[in-house]
């Protein structure tokens, strides 16, 4: 599959709402922003800093989501509705992830060189929640809306809540004291 | 009273700020992404649905708030700055309803058919809730600030907290053990 | 130092993606606000309220950042990514002050006259906190992400959570029951 086909692929896994593939191609913003964000990765490896943010700037103002040239990204994440969502120089995020509207991928000032997360195959993190800080989010993991995190999550858990702790492991519910 | 009208009063009974009519039909995002709406929503209703989603995401980048063309809203709704509101295909929102920036009435992805909330007349959704899957929001209850809700909230409640509990019923304190 | 030193000094400190005071310049969205605002701000104490709404909702909707045209904010305030920020009208925030998307200074509809949040020298407020009514955060104060905030917050303190509780003051841990 192509980088499109890809797209197109995990949009229509996520988003009960979609009719055709020509409508994810044409209005989803999530999709845009990935797609140019293709483009300013390339510049920034080019060491094309400045060209890379200002292109990068400019398809926010489009889209509502500010993803850093510098972040590596995979083909087949699907970000949806995407407003608010900021993702940082050093952030990872691999396949088939998927990540909603005023999600953050930030760092806490406290870190060098490696400041963002890591978020592994398959994760799954709901609107609004904020990620800080060099942390790794674990294959399958969910994170539930508004949740902040800022510790790893493992893989296959669910964590909830402000700071978030894990509820669910494979699915099944985790008593807390 | 026609529609601006309605959009004016609920404007100027909800936001201290407003000086005039004027500035209200001119300079406030939520109203005129309300506006824009009513026609995504006529596209919608005559099943033009790519052409629908194409308007509502032209009018996504000018105002910060995203509507799916399928949404029900009444007249007299109003929402207050709205920067990165999301309201859901299936979600109905009736009259008085005062919605603040950030909110997202969404779906959880484990339903379908009906997967998103219903906020019944004069509710009170303040900036940055998350009301998530097919549940009811009261008639004038009230949700703070950043609360993520998941399951029904009773008419003439205030529920908080992430996830919201009830705090209030009819004004008066609920006690939590 | 003129505005400008003052800007990109502050975005230096503050977030090590930087990489040029050109970059600072061109592609901050936070400080082309801050920028706009003083023009708005201009106009709204001229008593051309109607004017600076159009101005600030103009360069809202190029920035993502919504600051009422009567807020009044000091130089050398930094706010990094911005996305879904909102200002109020009597909200004031102070020097080197500190502010990531998605927070806002609003009100809570309970107050005349002074409505919205004081921000003291040198806090800093994290990802989308919502900070709602007359409240003072107090110099050097942390809140961390997410947190809503409806009390005042003492200066050298950390404040975190829904709603926020001080957690550390001067850098040493409290403990709660």
């Amino acid at each position: 599959m192509n980088w499109w086909q890809e797209a197109i692929t995990a949009a229509k896994k996520n988003d009960p709402a979609v009719k055709s593939g020509l409508e994810v191609v044409l209005t989803y913003p999530g999709v845009h922003a990935l797609f140019f964000h293709k483009f300013s990765h390339f510049l920034y490896r080019h060491r094309r800093f400045l060209l890379a943010r200002i292109h990068s700037q400019i398809w926010r103002c489009l889209t509502g989501i500010e993803i850093h040239p510098g972040a590596k990204i995979a083909p087949g994440v699907f970000i949806d509705h995407g407003m608010g969502v900021v993702i940082g120089e050093t952030a990872e995020i691999e396949r088939d992830v998927v990540l909603f509207h005023g999600v953050t991928l930030g760092g806490t000032g406290k870190d060098t060189g490696k400041r963002h997360p890591t978020v592994r195959q398959g994760a799954f993190i709901s609107a609004n929640v904020q990620i800080l800080g060099p942390v790794e989010i674990g294959e399958k993991a969910k994170i539930g809306a508004g949740a902040v995190v800022l510790k790893n999550v493992p893989a296959e858990t669910t964590a909830v809540g402000v700071p978030a702790k894990v509820v669910r492991i494979k699915g099944k519910k985790v008593q807390h004291d």
